[in-house]
């Protein structure tokens, strides 16, 4: 166990750069945690010459990333380069093809092709690891396949998009609008200038879609996620939650009955009180509630070079000391096919906010869809006309299936007196 | 990889039969998990009449526990006896010498023959696991050995006592004083009958010298805990921290550096904002800053049957995959012994509570020792003379070196002002 462990890295941006700066920093630490040093052997990217910050010349370079798989001097190769297609999924298939340990960062391409990947790692005994690819540099995946593994699952769910969560709690502090924030949240790095894969969700989908599996049991089922993002969110949603005594928060969501697997990712309401609520900023969190533990709780750093340089350097620990089994926790033949369950079944509460016209009979009509639709009000506030005339009308209803606010909201649909469309967010009931 | 792991279970009160209802309860999800079942062989306690509400006629029983390590049909002994020597001891060094993976929830007996335990492991390639041993159902051990593996660890501290952080807040909530809310806690089951080992720190004391050996790499010195319980805190002290922006745990803190090696375990006062202000309850957490990683934060479920047995039960998944290595993270040669560093060095802000006699120059007799010793005040309440005739008086110290706090103090012992001892707790500043 004195050979060091000999890895190739491709992929030299940010996160890539990180893994170099760790490994050298931290090396001495590392080789008497690992019990064994842990070697760059060779990198690759797209350009040699750009400055990264660190000294690549003690590394060999290798023009086309897909020949690291193949290396005979190469024990793990670890794929930084992203995308759930292309040269990131050559580079995996060949690396555990080859009986290569495999390590990625990479979320969209475990939650589009970690099964296959699995079922290849199984195969060959290469060991498959994922820890950065969910929270960043929270060891939530080694939790869940680990930490949990005696329990049941009921629910995994959590924050897990740091650029969401960035938005909305700046929105929160400041009262601020969405496109102001982000807008922001681009010009200092912390939200990329096509934000469409965090704010739309998306990001948070990849990722809860590879932990509703390992806390289920369930194989990955992305396509069924249901995705709403932040964008529709303004200043007055999160201002009159908070008078109601929620934060907003993009969750993902994970469940597993007899209904099947319900799996949504979504900006909900988070109770005060619930740790949720708590985490501020960029930071991640991973709530999963077993059967015999309780609720467990991850928190920590999502994104960025260091927490994700951690998640990867982790999983090389890992296997160095040999410490790994199938990547999904158990082989991809025992995973069950769960049937998605369908979200209008829930029962929950739901925060609604229209913006009407300012003439009577509005309030009427609105209550009356409500009631036709069965659907029963906690609290109403109405805030009074604005410059333009339009009055903001903000409801948290009582605990009803889901598909009856759907219900009550399409018989509102054309009606004269809403100004643009309702604002629709499920409470966090858990 | 089909054969059962079979074990046997030394001690049955309460985690022992929440392990055995676990294990019967998940055996499907754990065999999925583990890739293979996980069967009790035999089982050992002090009295085979009483009902614990689980069947045990389905496993051998054994009078005497220490037979249970030199079994040919056992893998993996689970002991849940408690104490630190005794028969837990005699039976954990029997299993690693022959060879059987062990595992345990003992605190004390970890905190204190840890490492001799570890090295016999090592010599026979057994398994010794210990994840239920500290934070119960959390898995902070295992986040500690592997997930922060790349990471120097800064600090690690952490609510490390359930029934210390169920006393403060029932404290802090209801504004009662601290014998009065133990009672309570003594008859809900909350605290045991002599409640010493927990509110005295010692508890946490062996679950922090165990955190502090993962996190940084050196060897268990229990001993050079400085402990100090929250038996003295009375409901002011918490009103006023809570007046000031504080609340108060009973904190386990430990940090490496050049100095050496501190530990303390003691009541302190954490700023409204820091996430341990937030653990309620019985709750424990564990918080610890890598320099990679950034901040960690695992929370959760630190006792009680159920969580207990899921860390356990999480400890027999990983000998069952054979996923394990060295007990703390690396041969126990490679473990830095360090010096204890002193506490007095150390810079930060202090909370003290004096109660005075209501006359004349008292107060600046008080503040005549501070400006003394060197420590500067930030703030002071004074509250008029209760129905005794004594005053309270609380302040927060700028940030000083802690020895200049304790230099105050002793100027002012066996001042005629001060009724009774004063109160000095810290303020966690990380």
């Amino acid at each position: 166990m004195t050979q060091p462990l000999k890895i190739a890295l491709a992929g030299l941006g940010t996160v890539g750069a990180g893994v170099i700066k760790l490994l050298g920093e931290n090396a001495a630490l590392i080789e008497r945690r690992a019990g064994r040093p842990i070697e760059i052997i060779a990198v690759s990217a797209r350009d040699r010459t750009r400055d990264r910050g660190v000294d690549l010349s003690r590394f060999a370079w290798v023009d086309d990333a897909g020949e690291l798989s193949h290396r005979d001097d190469v024990d793990a190769v670890v794929e930084l380069i992203g995308g759930s297609d292309g040269p990131a999924l050559t580079i995996a298939r060949a690396a555990l093809t080859n009986g290569k340990a495999f390590v990625t960062a990479n979320k969209a391409m475990i939650a589009h092709h970690g099964l296959e990947l699995a079922a290849t790692a199984e195969k060959t005994g290469a060991a498959l690891k994922y820890e950065a690819a969910v929270a960043g540099g929270i060891p939530v995946i080694k939790g869940l396949r680990e930490g949990a593994a005696a329990n049941e699952i009921g629910h995994v769910y959590g924050i897990l998009n740091g650029t969401c969560n960035y938005i909305l709690t700046a929105m929160e502090e400041a009262g601020r609008d969405f496109a102001d924030v982000l807008a922001e949240a681009q010009a200092l790095g912390y939200a990329e200038a096509d934000p469409s894969f965090d704010i739309d969700g998306v990001d948070a989908a990849h990722k809860l879609s590879i932990l509703a599996s390992l806390a289920f049991g369930t194989t990955i089922d992305f396509d069924a996620v249901a995705i709403t993002g932040i964008r529709h969110i303004i200043a007055a949603d999160i201002a009159e939650a908070a008078a109601l005594g929620f934060r907003v928060r993009l969750v993902g969501f994970g469940e597993a009955g007899p209904k099947g697997l319900f799996q949504r990712v979504h900006p909900c309401l988070v109770p005060i009180g619930h740790p949720l609520a708590h985490v501020v900023g960029s930071l991640n969190a991973v709530v999963a509630e077993g059967n015999y533990v309780g609720r467990l709780i991850f928190q920590g750093r999502g994104a960025g070079e260091g927490p994700t340089a951690s998640a990867v350097v982790a999983d090389l620990v890992d296997i160095a000391r040999g410490e790994y089994g199938p990547a999904f926790a158990m082989p991809v033949a025992s995973l069950a096919r769960l049937a998605p369950a369908p979200a209008g079944e829930r029962n929950g509460r739901a925060y609604l906010r229209f913006t009407v016209a300012d003439r009577p009979g509005v309030l009427a009509e609105i209550t009356a869809a409500m009631r036709d639709a069965g659907v029963s009000i906690e609290s109403l506030i109405q805030r009074g006309a604005a410059a333009d005339g339009s009055v903001l009308l903000v409801m948290v209803t009582h605990e009803c299936p889901e598909s009856s606010v759907t219900d009550a909201l399409a018989r509102l649909q054309g009606s004269q007196s809403l100004i643009g469309k309702p604002m629709l967010m499920h409470i966090l009931d858990v």
